[in-house]
């Protein structure tokens, strides 16, 4: 019933033909007149910029369905007028970021029978799973004077890189080589190890002692991923890492040593309506800082699966009800509740990890998306958390402080409007201020600005993060604080053809608002992670 | 990949054919010249003798997979002839059974590409779910005077009907129409209601209060299925009913009143290597005593799940790993450890519900098959549960007390043996046997007798169950003792063509092991249930 979308994108990957089984044979049929060739970079470009949001088998899941019917109905020119120009439905124009030959093939590629990718087990895994440094030669102490714990560990997304850069002296320490698009990295205990998740399964582990950072072990977990996490709880510190596919959906626990997989279960299932859903992917990880467990949140069946880790062989999850689909979230300052966006649902889905149970749902705004989130104290309603939405320009905050401000809890305190819909939110324990960004906005002027929220007050400062809005395709994303607190860093992420290298990180003062320093010649910088701040207990997950 | 064995069973299932989507068109390349006809009645043969050993995708299960590839090299003879008379390894004759134009149809159907069977969700269900007596007009004491506690609820396979038989009588009471192939029936606590699941995933309740006993409700829960249980601890005693599918592979908990069906969980899965099993089927369900949850067997992943029934929209699931494939089990006689055969693996597998780990696992025999089971106290190690062997004749008896007697624990007691393999096995706590039938065995002469084994001595008796070795195929099969633990139930099932309604019941008095009684005229009886023996407290689950 379905055909894979990635059989050849595994090529481009790397991945031997063999793997790349399902009925290439019977999609000939009605397959358009691409070649090999074609079939391989289309497959390869719906991988890189359609997948995440239309699927891998182009069931639909942010994005509606690409399936061949729909496609065709639509036709070889719309197809390609909206891959150029995007809808108003939200979705992105794509005419700075591919050529007209690559909008040309994708709309072709797309009306073609999708088939189903191969399926991967841990004999799979472990043939791609290498250690680079054995654990017993890695360094007592590190081989640098450098104050790492102030490093950014920075995602350069399409260079399949990340970059470390080190937050005192604003330097590139060096880039070492990862996944494609890596989604998220997370860390160990202590900051020093640091494991990465790209898109294209590709696990791997960095040492941030060593003279330079170096990749010490990395698995393949999946053939499209996104999330990672790292063991925290008692005896378990440090000791697992999960890793979420997207294809196969399923979820992946390793030794967080030597990566070495261990365990595997699918994530497959059934949706809150009980609808079969064969594509539910692992869309977010996260460690549960009170009780020995990971959190994996599987997309579209709507569930959080509560994976407990103290023991892998008679593994205990609890499958917790939520909304669809899920995507990303974080912890309140406690640390005991889970708030994650259903982004299809325009919910906050909110859970205690403790009792291993769905304490509430909450409407907030159309598309919620609170990347790494934001906990902060409201003058009016205490404790609170907030998220921005992909779908409109407006920043909501709840009660999250079900001991102390029960009638709050879980309900909107208040929302302030943004000029466009964005994808993180950022503060930090030590700031006056709650930062947001409206990168998912199509247009330049308001992609390209920021917005400042007092949180005493509640007042909105804009800033203008390029120089002057550029014309190329760049948008101000994802911010992040330094370790003291008093430097937020924005990336501009170019992303349009021929300014790739043109990507910054501007960094402001967080009480004047001032830039204070711009670093340059980045290529597609995103997300940043400062490593005290995501070691220190303000920090959960 | 997988292409549908069940595409047209459906069809004779009274499934629309929309319903049996996959890659019929595909398939039509290699097709041999089957008609419509012909590939629906091959599909519908194939379900009801073959897909239960061999997996309805044909990938094989306690059977090898049956896939297109390696049955084209054996060719349409030798495999008309691997159907007519079995295999040393352990594959039934099925010369009595088929004629001779149905076996070439089977021979030419396994050389077909298999298609993926269709999804059930929650709402396909609800439509095949039906209250033929609304809850509120059950009556509410006995309609007639018979004795109820004493029947015995009889499987009549081939007519898709359980027999209610009155043991005091011997007298058929009514028969009820079920789903094909009853293979298990489970009680409400207090034995008036009666759950049977059909081979075609018809989930029945039966009332036997009612004059004549009928079926108040009933829904499909999946194309093909085998196991039933009913919730039974706590506040949660007879609120929940589960059903397990073969195909799709999941379970469903359904309300033990209405029989509306709830929540429905995917079990395709990893198995207990790591690899991908697509058809990973529920074969056995049962309730815990002491734990409010259900034990969900997988077969082929190897998992035992224990799901609590506690939550269902917060659902706890432990994945037990143990061995391949599970199949059948019971409880220890305080009801805190679980038995159950792996059969692929020759171990018998136990765990400890309370605690919902597994405690050991155990090389008994080649392909251990319990049924019921059994447990008694042996003179040697006390406390011991047996099981018999679909590959040997073979009973093979462990310790089970833990705590008393930790040294047997889990560990071989003895063996004896018998004349050939069989399915089951059966005492009672007042009964000083232990019957055990021969039934796997090809031979006349020895599946129609079966063996008495004195707990005290283990001696063995052993009973020619027909009155003469019978030249139709006919088995006996599966033993019941009535409520006063002294009579024994063995079933004659006559499985030939034109012998179908030959079938028996005879009746043995357990303390002289001489025939009482032969109840004649049943068709295909096999397993038996007596409602006082299966709601006493020393039956478990």
């Amino acid at each position: 019933m379905y055909r894979t979308t990635l059989s050849t994108g595994l090529l481009a990957l790397g991945l031997p033909m063999a793997l790349a089984v399902g009925g290439m044979g019977t999609a000939a049929a009605d397959t358009p007149d691409l070649t090999e060739d074609q079939l391989e970079r289309a497959s390869q470009l719906y991988f890189e910029r359609c997948a995440g949001c239309h699927g891998t088998l182009r069931g639909g899941a942010t994005g509606p369905d690409l399936l061949p019917d729909n496609m065709k109905e639509l036709g070889q020119r719309r197809l390609e007028r909206i891959i150029a120009l995007g809808t108003e439905g939200g979705m992105n124009n794509f005419d700075g970021i591919l050529d007209e030959d690559e909008i040309t093939l994708l709309a072709d590629y797309i009306q073609l029978e999708p088939t189903d990718p191969p399926e991967m087990s841990i004999e799979d895994m472990k043939e791609r799973w290498e250690v680079f440094v054995e654990p017993e030669d890695l360094p007592d102490a590190p081989q640098h004077d450098r104050n790492w714990e102030n490093f950014f560990v920075t995602i350069l997304r399409d260079a399949g890189k990340m970059g470390i850069i080190d937050g005192d002296t604003k330097e590139v320490v060096t880039e070492v080589e990862t996944g494609y698009a890596v989604h998220v990295s997370k860390t160990s205990s202590d900051g020093r190890f640091w494991y990465t998740m790209g898109r294209d399964g590709r696990l791997s582990k960095i040492d941030l002692w060593m003279d330079p950072p170096q990749v010490t072990a990395e698995v393949f977990i999946a053939y499209d991923a996104r999330d990672v996490a790292v063991s925290k709880h008692g005896e378990w510190q440090d000791k697992y890492v999960i890793g979420g596919g997207y294809w196969p959906p399923h979820f992946v626990i390793t030794d967080a040593e030597t990566m070495e997989p261990l365990k595997v279960v699918r994530t497959g299932g059934y949706n809150t309506k009980g609808e079969y859903q064969h594509e539910a992917r692992v869309a977010a990880l996260y460690n549960t800082p009170g009780v020995p467990s990971f959190l994996v949140n599987v997309k579209e069946s709507g569930q959080i699966w509560q994976v407990d880790y103290s023991d892998l062989d008679n593994l205990r999850v609890e499958m917790i009800e939520s909304a669809e689909y899920l995507h990303d979230g974080f912890f309140d300052p406690t640390g005991r509740y889970f708030q994650i966006a259903a982004n299809f649902s325009h919910k906050m889905a909110f859970m205690d990890a403790k009792e291993r149970k769905l304490v509430g749902l909450l409407n907030t705004g159309d598309i919620p998306h609170p990347g790494p989130g934001a906990n902060w104290d409201d003058p009016e309603c205490g404790p609170v958390a907030g998220t921005v939405h992909l779908g409109e320009g407006l920043m909501t905050a709840w009660g999250n402080d079900p001991e102390g401000h029960p009638d709050q809890a879980w309900e909107i305190c208040f929302s302030v409007e943004t000029d466009g819909p964005g994808f993180f939110l950022r503060t930090h324990p030590e700031s006056d201020n709650v930062w947001m960004d409206q990168a998912a906005h199509p247009e330049t002027d308001v992609h390209q600005a920021i917005w400042v929220m007092d949180k005493e007050t509640r007042e909105m400062t804009p800033i203008q993060v390029t120089d002057k809005p550029r014309e190329q395709d760049a948008v101000a994303i994802h911010m992040e604080y330094n370790k003291d607190g008093d430097e937020v860093w924005v990336s501009v992420w170019a992303r349009g053809r021929g300014y790739l290298e043109e990507g910054e990180i501007v960094v402001y003062d967080d009480e004047t608002l001032e830039e204070k320093e711009r670093i340059t010649g980045l290529e597609t910088p995103t997300g940043k992670f400062n490593v005290y701040n995501r070691i220190n207990k303000h920090e959960r997950g």
